[in-house]
């Protein structure tokens, strides 16, 4: 199966990336844009497991290795 | 109103982050893990506009800045 993890900053902490982007994007002409954040998007394919299983894998991956819980928030899903 | 855009890489295309978090997870004891693959999320808050209009920009911005339309593929949606 396969699991879909978005990592995104917390409100309120500073994306000096996104803030470029923005930059950049205002610069070809997209005034419109009022702010930009990024984040990383993780795709994993998994063996098979029953779903409690799972989901307590994914939150222990995160905590671990994909995203620092300090600044980062995370959410997912699961695609079968 | 506020889009999510996801930039992924292209079926096929070597994914060598990707495969330095497999490692990891594997290291960390998750054999379970089959492949990983790492792309970006972008979140922009713009400024309202009709649906076309902001489809037809959102391309653009990703041709253009966002991602890299030989190696990369992108998906939004659009949140009112």
């Amino acid at each position: 199966m396969k699991v879909k993890i978005y990592v995104t900053l917390k409100e309120g902490i500073l994306d000096p990336q996104g803030k470029a982007v923005q930059h950049s994007l205002h610069t070809l002409g997209y005034a419109s844009v009022r702010d930009v954040r990024i984040g990383k998007y993780v795709e994993i394919k998994i063996s098979d497991m029953p779903e409690e299983t799972m989901e307590s894998r994914i939150k222990e991956m995160c905590h671990k290795l994909l995203a620092n819980p300090v600044i980062e928030d995370f959410r997912y899903e699961i695609e079968r």
